[in-house]
């Protein structure tokens, strides 16, 4: 499905809506009722019938939730989507800096003693309950499981999505879902565990070697799994999803009606393992004292890729780079003032579907122009669509889904002859980038103790941006995949294997945005003549190819191993994409890939 | 008192002395008792009469501790001291790899169920205490409070340091003890902390504006002190030890003896504030559920030095540079193979006690030359003294504790022609120790998040080193101060007026060592034009001015800005400290700091 452009926001809705809702509140003897954004998976990107908060408030925003009260509805938003919101929502919902004010002191300061919000228990972590829980301590208010009442008064709430599951071949898995139930399996059993709740799509879909279409840009299977320390895996899917799939599934993964969930963990004998930051209230409740709280245990050998994983996503970034360069050539040939933001969107995902190995774009294509570029988390409407002017830059940040692997890269364009401060600071992003692409670093370090060497040249300047260097990426899973990040909030250590974004950005609000954005692959570094023997250090392998453009770099800004490694890298770019794209878009990429 | 060179080392007594221990133990119905090495203020240096472990065991190591059992003593020492312990004790100690083996996990393997090992309850903390407990949990082997029995044998153990306890004027404090009082109370009241029991004595210092000498290279009283939220102070300190100074002390100041504090304590209501990693457990126990955990309260106002202590710091440092550069100048004149280490060592502080201000060497000088150099905390004995010979590098880290601030410097020098690849590995040292010194970043970072800033360039050539990048520093106080430090296991936010020590270093093992120590504080960093307006950052000021030897240097190596940084620093060095020398260090020094 292309990427729409669509306005969705309809904000005259909300109001009847809301009062609907309170009239549901009012019945269960509720003085409020929390919507949130997410889903019974805690995911990125939720299902059309998951939508719950932007069905009442009109807001569609990735994060976020409503607290509905009886006089006052907040609407809690954290820094990305402040402006969004406001055009977003009718003047009944109250926008609430989050997470600046919590949800428990904003509900203490509006509700007298005796306060009783209801929550679906389905849609909760015990982490995120316990959270406002300590903050109501004292005050009077408290916190009650109720069903859902959005679903209550969503008459035409869409259906629970029922894509067919697709079995995720051996020579992409580069493991059988057999060997990693039993690998993970043994986890448990070591750590005395019986069994683990797998409440992550994502974790469902690498345990089982199997893919979906349930949510867009994503492809996984919703549902949820019970796998034992044997390696045994009680699947609650659909079994209209996964019709097809016995022969592949085998005879250690039942497939159970997702209905028989909580009967099912009662007659489970412990202790079971729960994720505190993603498991719904609901099934920690069911197993009450049988529970222990550790991560996902599908989490960490999901993001060390497998040789053949990384070797999948090598190829897919190639044929994914060929697309975003011919779209690169395409660009350059239209005078400034004549291409909007949809234009370039469309074109890109056009390229990208020409090959048939794409399923899906990996996101919401990111095209923003002039002070567009500077809103992180852009995303082009029809309202918002503008053309491409002479002195802008272009923010392009894009990916595609394919059965070898998930890309997501970015590039910043001039659109004409750019503002001398966008170049110098493109080059100190650059620069950035490029020392942590060159990195080296002694293995057992997290994101958090790296991360700044891809800050230092803005630093050094006075500048810096509002975001992580990186996150963690799938293997033809989610986009966006834990535990592992490029982040001052990351202490996970970075392990061979490991797919990470590196993506300094600069912002000027009101005027341009700059972001530089490869993936890479962690990978165990070569020993070096005169270096500790001893020590094991690690280093990145880079799977983007795409010109970085030339036109935005003040070379004498770049040190020596700066335009070594920039030059080496744009010879790569010509030497693996080349091959692959029409004469024009060649011609192009040889001068875009010349030295500087 | 000079550095003294003695070999402490007796390992001939330990073995009587633990067979007197074993029989107390017997006496008391222990298996076991356990000596560490700390005192009831969990510092870095002990009064004599707190050698237990020396004295027993032989170990002089500045951490670590023994494990007396009936067939077996464990010393438990840490990867510095591998080598030396093993020259330091008899056999009948057996020295355990600390932290690798925990105390728990040595004792669960040592004793059988019903093993009870005692521990004196004044020098251990309830964290360390915890910690083993839940090693030993399911072992049956428990730990008991005892009196100390090492106390009990050890019959001309020294007593407890009386030193006279002096007035830290106004000038170099900045703040009156009065201001000081008020303003931790009111952090207590704010969070509803009736007391605090403060331990540490350079806190209890600090908070009194008093100094002292209880015991070596570090200016302190010993004491406790309560600490009300209004402000008022109950300080437990030996009448004799604070003659004379009712004038400074005032009416908000009691003066009590030691001996009472338990029982003052019983009659103290809470909640009552202690630091769960320096309190000793005999004062937890005894507020009971009245105590509440959190930091010392005086450790981050202690570690945010006001404008005068800066001052102070700024001002001891250059007299401090003065006395290391005439040594400098001194051993550059003395041919490779005629001057020993204890030389060096006693040359230097006899240059720094030249100056009156100087109260003291703020520990003991490490001079290391050659393979000497690689061990990181070598402290020259009459046994391991050595000729520094052509082709070596000597180590030479030291300081001085003065009336108004602490010093702690390193540098390297070669003694006649350095080879190669020390060249090329001191360039690096110099490459981060530049880098971090030059370095601008945002506000609210803890040293974890900037400390690789100085290891980039060795772990760009597969080196690197095993200790942090840097520790606190107090105003004449302890040179180690916490609680911020340049290191990976420091999540304390960097914040103005923190002094630290920048020292990155190379070590190879039998052949030669290399470190470079400045110390900085932080400061407010001005707005950079074209930076970010909105954005607060930080930076250092370099406190240290000593020249750093060009001889080292492959110029080469170092790119424009930090050639840049190390001309400009030269020529601070010689500005500022030429006037201070003599006539020929003058002229040594300014040949000394040419530009590169």
């Amino acid at each position: 499905m292309y990427q729409s452009f669509e306005v969705s926001a309809r904000p005259e809705q909300g109001p009847p809506r809301l009062l609907a809702l309170r009239a549901e509140m009012q019945k269960e003897g509720l003085d409020g009722f929390v919507i949130p954004r997410a889903d019974a998976h805690q995911g990125e990107y939720v299902a059309p019938r998951d939508e719950r908060l932007a069905w009442l408030t009109g807001f569609t925003g990735s994060a976020g939730f409503c607290a509905a009260l009886v006089e006052t509805a907040g609407v809690f938003i954290d820094g990305r989507y402040r402006t969004q919101v406001k055009t977003q929502v009718a003047e009944a919902f109250t926008p609430v800096p989050w997470p600046e004010i919590s949800l428990g002191a904003w509900l203490r300061e509006q509700l007298p003693q005796g306060g009783v919000v209801g929550f679906d228990p389905w849609l909760h972590t015990p982490g995120q309950i316990a959270q406002t829980e300590a903050v109501l301590e004292g005050s009077g208010v408290t916190l009650r499981q109720s069903t859902n009442l959005v679903d209550r008064i969503w008459a035409d709430q869409p259906a629970p999505p029922m894509a067919q599951a697709k079995v995720h071949p051996l020579q992409f898995a580069g493991e059988s879902h057999a060997e990693k139930r039993h690998k993970v399996g043994a986890v448990l059993r070591d750590a005395g565990q019986a069994a683990a709740v797998i409440t992550l799509p994502d974790s469902l879909c690498w345990l089982l070697n199997i893919r979906g279409s349930d949510i867009p840009r994503n492809p996984v299977v919703h549902g949820f799994a019970v796998l034992h320390q044997s390696g045994v895996v009680d699947a609650f899917v659909a079994a209209a999803k996964v019709g097809g799939l016995d022969d592949h599934l085998g005879d250690e993964v039942s497939v159970r009606d997702p209905s028989e969930l909580l009967s099912y963990l009662d007659g489970l004998d412990g202790p079971v393992r729960l994720d505190k930051l993603s498991v719904p209230v609901v099934i920690a409740d069911r197993l009450d004292d049988r529970k222990v709280w550790g991560d996902d245990p599908c989490a960490l050998p999901k993001a060390r890729k497998n040789e053949a994983e990384i070797a999948g996503a090598a190829a897919a970034h190639l044929r994914d780079g060929a697309a975003l360069v011919e779209v690169l050539c395409w660009l350059e040939g239209q005078p400034p003032g004549t291409v909007t933001e949809t234009q370039v969107v469309t074109q890109l995902e056009t390229a990208r579907r020409r090959d048939n190995a794409l399923r899906d774009i990996s996101f919401e294509t990111i095209a923003g122009t002039g002070p567009n570029g500077a809103i992180m988390h852009y995303r082009v409407t029809e309202e918002t669509d503008s053309i491409l002017q002479e002195g802008q830059l272009l923010v392009l940040d894009s990916g595609g889904q394919y059965l070898d692997g998930t890309t997501d890269i970015t590039r910043t364009i001039p659109i004409g002859a750019p503002p001398p401060e966008a170049s110098a600071a493109f080059t100190r992003v650059l620069a950035g980038m490029i020392a942590m692409s060159r990195l080296r670093w002694p293995v057992g370090l997290a994101g958090r103790d790296i991360e700044c060497v891809g800050r230092l040249p803005l630093w050094m300047a006075g500048q810096d941006f509002d975001h992580g260097l990186g996150h963690g990426v799938g293997a033809y899973l989610s986009v966006h995949e834990g535990p592992q990040r490029l982040s001052r909030l990351s202490d996970v250590s970075l392990e061979p294997g490991m797919i990470l974004s590196n993506e300094p950005g600069y912002y000027r609000e009101g005027a341009f945005g700059i972001r530089i954005e490869n993936l890479l692959v962690v990978r165990d570094a070569p020993e070096l003549e005169g270096g500790d023997a001893h020590r094991k250090m690690l280093q990145w392998q880079t799977l983007s190819f795409a010109p970085i453009d030339r036109r935005l770099i003040v070379t004498e800004m770049l040190d020596t191993s700066a335009r070594d490694w920039l030059n080496a890298y744009h010879a790569g770019v010509a030497e693996k994409i080349g091959p692959r794209l029409s004469p024009d878009a060649k011609l192009w990429l040889d001068a875009a890939t010349v030295p500087i």
